[in-house]
């Protein structure tokens, strides 16, 4: 069991504000700026080069990895933390189709979040323009998986409507026909309880900025199953994924296992930031989480909905179809929702008329979303987001 | 003209330590951790998604980038921060192969640091294997620039020996055989004057945890001339490099001149701490810095030189042939240089017998080199190095 009263604790919060947008970026774990300050002071002030031993850089990004692992069912050992999601998802890619080169089509839908099907462009741009990136809406990847496939790439949780793909039965039906799975666990990782080894999932991939509260631009994680982990080539082959990086040998050859995703230098500062953020997650029980998610976002919608008709809810109500966000379509989307982070409710937009908000148990409470509910039912009836101020549409929306 | 007793006040360094390793990871900048609280604090902490506008975040790549930029002698806005060096160098390879489609030889030494030969080899393996990866001595690239070379691909300063490579004649000769350039900075920016601009150079990237004392892991940079600017097809398409990132449109356009490069989120508290380390960089004229370097590395060579015999000097003494480190050989090497640490002289270690000190005018005096000439000296001389605590291996060398 988890006590939520205690997890939010944990955060440094602004007073008076609902964060409705931990699925964008996590709040400031408070133990985090300690253990940044001890990073920089006592490891790398103190110990220079030789924290890469006395300090155990190195390894940091697979003890971290696993401690992620634990998040979404990960066998221990394979999974590993670095770079950004691109590049992961990029890696995945291209290990899958080294692993079936007879086939020429990547499978994924229109929900996905962009640069997901970007770095697939680039790849096929990359192979010479061989393979096929095909695009079908969320429902209908089901039926789209066919023999032509090499792989399925696949955002568990639509960043938009909160729509959750069922992993085990697109696993399942994937592997049915010989195409292989990447999963992009954005919305998941610490949304939900994941099962990447129990679900059969090849690849895994995701980032620790949102639900796991690492920071601003924290580092990636990617899982590899045990089954593939030393057949999987990896695309970006940097020296830390070098069986014996500091042999300085001429010539590539790939690490054990996991080993063999990392790329170059781990960054070591992001991952004090991160150690701060998993040491809150070490003390939560995921079906819990998810049981409380689910009670919150119940409650949420419902009371949205009955405070204000004219918000449409697009994220599926049945529970295993949906992650731990809500969004609501409306045409003046961008403006309510600045009017609503003007009265200290923060969620965000996505165009063209999505408005998110993250339910996220470590830090929102019921009484959260009830206060929430109530200004969000004042801002829509009241019409109080027809204002020219809220309409000035920001750098970054 | 630079004070160089003002700089090192600017550091936090342990006391009676002779730190010859900045050019593997530079210290700690008083200022860091400072500017690092304040970017958990009162960016991530207090406005929490509100940061990528209100912090800018979102702009500190290309800010950074232009003052890395003054240190190497870029164009304004031609250079960005991100991701690894061993990423940026796989960027700039593909984009070079792909300007020069009718060509199939990519040229590097055998001085090169392993990594960028890895990214190279995977790049090949990606692209179908019709590429070669020609290396030769470092003696020999000038007369190897043919007309087969799509691209040089060459490390300024080599890590091993702290030669230097003649990038403005080398980068000539490979255009006047219609070849492009990609130089890796790692041992260079910060370390001397470059001027990637004046000197030709089509592509460089480089890292910011040596010379330039960004912490380790810090992230790495690239250089793309204007010339190339609006051409140059990113290899790694990330929504970050896009035109329009939050658009979320389904398909990939390139974003204007350098900001291509971009791949995922930028890594915000690792830029917080390089920020605060280029404030350092903003105090000092590079030219000042060159002729100090100069002078503490040839005290340094003639004094150990003079101390202990046995150790064999591989750094060219011809000024223009080397950058700011200087390397020994010896058959004990690995053992003398713990000896030498334990002592509070730290350099590194390089197999299979290269001991390398970084002379890093900014915390390094001429009283550091004279204390460690004297050490060495006992050391070598009276063999203390010849113990077995000392031969003991530790997992980074």
């Amino acid at each position: 069991m988890t006590d939520f009263s205690a997890t939010r604790a944990l955060f440094d919060l602004p007073p008076d504000l609902i964060y409705l947008d931990g699925n964008s970026l996590g709040p400031l774990p408070k133990a985090a700026p300690a253990r940044m300050e001890q990073a920089m002071r006592e490891e790398w002030g103190a110990m220079l080069i030789g924290g890469w031993n006395k300090a155990g850089w190195m390894e940091q990004p697979r003890a971290l990895g696993d401690r992620i692992g634990r998040l979404i069912g990960a066998e221990p050992g394979h999974t590993v933390v670095g770079d950004t999601l691109s590049i992961k998802v990029f890696q995945a890619l291209a290990a899958c189709v080294e692993m079936r080169p007879d086939r020429r089509v990547i499978l994924s839908d229109t929900g996905n979040f962009p640069s997901d099907l970007y770095m697939a462009e680039g790849l096929i741009r990359m192979l010479g323009g061989r393979h096929e990136l095909r695009l079908v809406d969320p429902e209908a990847v089901e039926d789209a998986i066919t023999e032509e496939l090499a792989a399925i790439l696949i955002t568990e949780v639509d960043y938009r409507t909160g729509r959750r793909h069922d992993m085990p039965r697109l696993t399942a039906k994937a592997h049915a026909v010989g195409a292989l799975t990447i999963w992009d666990l954005a919305h998941s990782a610490g949304a939900l309880p994941v099962e990447v080894g129990r679900g059969g999932a090849d690849f895994a991939c995701g980032c620790t900025y949102k639900y796991l509260n690492a920071g601003p631009g924290a580092p990636a994680f990617i899982y590899v199953a045990p089954r593939h982990a030393g057949r999987a080539v990896p695309a970006l082959s940097g020296w830390l994924g070098h069986r014996a990086p500091f042999a300085f040998e001429p010539s590539y050859r790939a690490g054990d296992g996991i080993d063999r995703m990392r790329v170059g230098t781990p960054p070591v500062l992001a991952l004090a930031a991160l150690d701060a953020a998993l040491d809150v997650w070490d003390t939560v029980d995921m079906a819990t989480l998810r049981q409380e998610s689910l009670r919150l976002t119940d409650r949420f919608i419902a009371g949205v909905e009955a405070a204000c008709p004219e918000l449409e809810v697009v994220t599926p109500r049945e529970h295993d179809r949906r992650g731990s966000q809500v969004s609501f379509r409306h045409p003046e989307g961008y403006a309510a929702m600045q009017a609503l982070i003007a009265r200290g409710v923060v969620g965000d937009f996505r165009a063209p008329d999505i408005m998110r908000f993250g339910v996220t148990p470590l830090f929102i409470d019921e009484a959260d979303i009830d206060r929430a509910i109530t200004i969000i039912g004042a801002v829509m009836n009241e019409r109080l987001y027809d204002a020219p101020l809220y309409r000035t549409r920001s750098a970054v929306t």
